[in-house]
């Protein structure tokens, strides 16, 4: 029997950190389907040809076999990396059971072997939002999703997030007007800009990228266009390069920016930022990544963008815009600091105190009344002494111990402030914001204190 | 790339199907959280070697191995089988962050490797809750247990459901003071009954528990003992065998159905049944099975009952009681065969029509209003005649089209009955029942029929 240990990647939460991630997921849920988003969940093995496309991934996968099978038996299956891979499959599969456009969400883990660090882990859970056209998809739809994400992260109690839009066509456009003679790789040249100095991206663009000097600075004066209004179309125009789907682009780009402007708050900024490429070669359109103040470190927390194929069967193809949060990778490092916590370790409000074991049925009776009326309670383990009891409710967070007497009275004690009442089980109902287990945020003050 | 088809043994659910196992989980939450239970979840993973006992259901475990791993790697990871092996780990290696008695409840997929077949899936939901102490638990957490599921269960819209109790007790002690030779098969045999008829159950009691003839008609005279209320306790005594771990089983069968027993109803049921032993060894008490009505060949859909060492570090023990309801294997076969549906495909209440591209911002404010006061919608894809954007709403299941005019009145239109309103979108609200999706259930005149 191996030591207990904590495996290191897989990240487990204790009861009142599980809080945290349960009110933020259903947080999230609801304001996806304030917007008509359906959940699904897909199984978590996809036949792995489906998973490894040779890419940077590939080596990460982690595939399935019995204990039992053969040691020459070939592995079929792997756990998914993502939710995108096993979305597109699903919309194949059911398309007939489909209606298009579809919107879905999808609050699942996901597996990666990467070597694990804060916020990277090996088994983490994403909250995507995703619309899905056949055939078609309008673009409307780009400032739609974009929103929604907008409004749910806004709802949670997360330190300032910012989205960083950007639009591919703006950026194809721009380079393919200005003449580089190889568009494709001065985009993944500029999506480094993040790691390496300018003079070494404009060096690169200019070796690997076949753009001059000149063509070069103007890339680099692109990517320094950074704004939360959508002034960054009259920047772009007084770089004076000219291009069909540049100006699809900024058109693009500009209605997202409009689209968001009043769903914005302190709390979550939206800006034009056209360094924003995103590597990932299926994106066409929108791209966009999201960051946390204070977390720069973790890189991204969210991200996703348009993509013309999301799917297709080679007869039909299926264009999508989807917006991707880390759930894993923004709250537990916020959890590990303190930032987030949950108010309790148990969902019970009321403890219901046991005079003496064979006054428990009373005390479960009362218990009984109060969840009648929505009222998350315990009954003592024991009939130890009261002050045991009080310790006892206490420990576990919660605020009321509900004492009964034997001439047929009750009294209920809030022990943070020892008030002690006359209550009656059938009526009794304790203030709205103990009812349940709440999340507990320092964000808003760390936010003040900068 | 391989052809998209399901994958045998890893079912999954359209939208309008996945409402039914969100609403049903939801539920289930719901009631487990009145009563104190907190929720957690564990990494799906754990180490092979705490998971392969040398058991039957070893050869079923998946074991995890990253795609880039030597060939001679040695996999070190296996997916879970069930959630009681995870918890018990979880118990050990945060019991200085818990609180005991530790009441939590876990829904969460687990994995076996075996032959899918109607309820037996390879990827599987279920839902759990377990009452663990330290050192010690109280016998009427096993009644708080018992009960609880019941509730959370007869709260569902399933067909009538039969908790079958038993107590390991009751039997050891009863076949101790028969004077069986071999007490543990004697219980392994006893559980056969269901597959092997009277006769061979009584000659392998001979054989292989080294009971006489006449105790073994005895033993299936305890076995045939099955009875709603607490009578059993009186025709066990009649069968005139006595034993002090006897009595206390029958001490603690009586308190558990007389526990439940103002929680059943005619959708659940309590019965005492002694032939109810289950195979695994770990029971130590109470022991229960659940089954379905009209549902018998997915044997049980749910079961538990006490072991006194859930879980053990060498120094401290963790007794526990627990109940698991099997969420896949009964809901996938009441969803295929028609009893469970969802009552739409997506959460939207309403469908805001759009007149022509240009009022697509007014459509979507009037969506911000309906939203702003909790109704979800969403806003047609596209300005088609109002008849494409109707008939769009029915294929979703949207039962609200919304309609605003250029002189800014606006209409609602029920396209269930036809009737059209004039609404104000700052305070129209759809009737209570038509806000979310639900659960349509057909299991009640299911029941009435037989």
């Amino acid at each position: 029997m191996p030591k207990i240990a904590p495996l290191s990647g897989f990240p487990e939460l204790l009861p009142e950190q599980r809080v945290v991630e349960r009110e933020v997921i259903a947080s999230l849920s609801r304001t996806f389907e304030l917007h008509g988003f359906a959940n699904i969940e897909t199984r978590v093995v996809e036949p792995i040809d489906r998973l490894a496309k040779g890419g940077e991934i590939d080596k990460e996968i982690y595939v399935l076999q019995r204990l039992a099978a053969d040691a020459d038996a070939k592995a079929e299956l792997g756990m998914h990396f993502d939710l995108t891979v096993p979305f597109a499959r699903y919309v194949l599969e059911n398309a007939g059971h489909l209606e298009f456009p579809f919107r879905r969400f999808q609050v699942q883990p996901a597996w990666r072997g990467e070597r694990p660090q804060e916020g990277r882990y090996r088994q983490f859970t994403q909250a995507d939002i995703d619309i899905v056209g056949r055939d078609t998809l309008g673009f409307h739809h780009d400032v739609e999703v974009v929103r929604v994400m907008v409004e749910a992260l806004g709802a949670l109690p997360l330190p300032p997030l910012s989205f960083q839009v950007n639009n591919r066509k703006l950026i194809q456009g721009f380079y393919r007007g200005l003449g580089i003679p190889d568009v494709t790789t001065a985009i993944k040249v500029i999506d480094k800009l993040d790691k390496l100095p300018e003079d070494t991206v404009a060096q690169q663009l200019v070796e690997q990228a076949g753009a001059s000097a000149e063509q070069a600075a103007l890339c680099l004066r692109l990517a320094t266009i950074r704004v939360a209004d959508t002034s960054f179309v009259e920047q772009v125009r007084a770089l004076g390069v000219e291009d069909e789907l540049l100006e699809t682009g900024l058109t693009e780009l500009a209605a997202v920016i409009d689209g968001c402007a009043s769903a914005t708050s302190e709390r979550v900024t939206v800006e034009a930022n056209l360094r924003i490429a995103r590597g990932l070669d299926y994106y066409t359109g929108t791209v966009l990544e999201v960051f946390m103040a204070g977390y720069e470190r973790l890189k991204s927390v969210g991200g996703g963008g348009r993509y013309d194929a999301l799917a297709s069967d080679g007869k039909t193809t299926y264009p999508g815009v989807g917006v991707s949060f880390g759930v894993s990778r923004t709250l537990i490092p916020l959890i590990a600091d303190g930032v987030l916590s949950g108010s309790r370790k148990v969902p019970s409000a009321v403890l219901v105190a046991v005079t003496d074991d064979d006054a428990r049925d009373a005390s479960t009776a009362v218990a009984t009344a109060l969840r009648a009326r929505g009222v998350a309670c315990e009954v003592s383990a024991d009939a130890a002494k009261f002050g045991k009891q009080i310790r006892a409710a206490e420990r576990r967070g919660i605020p009321f111990v509900w004492f009964s007497q034997a001439d047929g009275t009750h009294q209920v004690k809030d022990i943070r402030s020892g008030e002690q009442v006359d209550a009656d089980p059938a009526t009794w109902t304790p203030p709205e914001d103990d009812l349940r287990p709440t999340v507990i945020s320092t964000a808003r003050e760390i936010e003040e204190n900068q």
